[in-house]
């Protein structure tokens, strides 16, 4: 099985996002729930976006590994920054992992007034994938 | 293959959005990135809520007609809006292509501090449907 | 047909959320709309958090019954909570609900602005079930 990323022409292209992904029929989705920079008790590991965001990707890749998934099986990122600062040091995190592949997933960004209980919480990164 | 939309008893009706869509086993799922008011060269086409949503929505079906989707394949619409303006002028623009077909998606609507990096940017829709 | 639920080693362990939900390609999907403390007229019915979550989530299961899904079949809750009061008695309304079961799902917490059209509303919950 293998899906079909869409960018129809007339479109915004970007090595960030696919505009759409068409997953197969026969594939087993993976949900994997709305990370943050946070060690394995809770604390949170930076104060910086760039540190949290690491962090925060690190911790979906250990739960799409766990999974027998891999980066490019990604198919939907949430991407949730807290207030108006730049997000770009993020962004570049994530460019760090992703690599040089093609095919990104499809992503939604929105900038919140805050993520879960801890005030110190700059970023959350949700993901779905099409497990092979 | 056909989505059964689910609508109980006891609870608001509205022609805007359906309350569950259950999708069959063998359908092929296409996810949308969230889409904003955007030109092919990622110039914001609008600077008022109805504008903007016009072309997201805009944008939006043409990924889901280069994927071989329909309006009534759409199962689910996250519709992200900035600030506090008032948002029906979006709703307008979106009850305007949806025409008079029963049987919408389900909808979550929030609104946020912003959306991706242009302060610019009023609204992002992201979507889900369940391709035949 | 089940569901695995992964919670890798070296990962923060919680009673409220699984990690990662990986959903068989048998499974049909429910997608349930973003649900508000509302009645069936659509009036808010609690100022207080506590009060418009356990509402919400009643909602949610009614429409999760309806389709013929229990709440071990949900894999994804998106929770939304306007400002920045306390989200704990909002958290308290669904586990009493949720009860003593094993394998949550996954979530996804955000503090946002504002919930569709009435400032009165407080919280909003989306979700995702894999029906068996």
């Amino acid at each position: 099985m293998t899906t079909e990323h869409v960018n129809p022409e007339g479109m915004l292209k970007s090595p960030a996002f696919s505009q759409g992904i068409i997953i197969p029929a026969n594939a087993r989705l993976l949900m994997i729930g709305g990370q943050n920079g946070v060690d394995a008790s809770g604390q949170v590991v930076a104060k910086d976006l760039a540190g949290q965001t690491a962090k925060a990707v690190d911790n979906l890749i250990k739960v799409l590994e766990a999974s027998g998934g891999k980066l490019e099986d990604l198919v939907r990122l949430g991407i949730y920054v807290k207030g108006d600062s730049d997000i770009r040091p993020g962004f570049g995190a994530w460019m760090e992992r992703w690599g040089q592949r093609e095919n990104p997933p499809t992503i939604t960004v929105l900038r919140v007034a805050g993520l879960g209980i801890s005030p110190d919480v700059l970023v959350e990164i949700e993901a779905v994938a099409a497990l092979r």
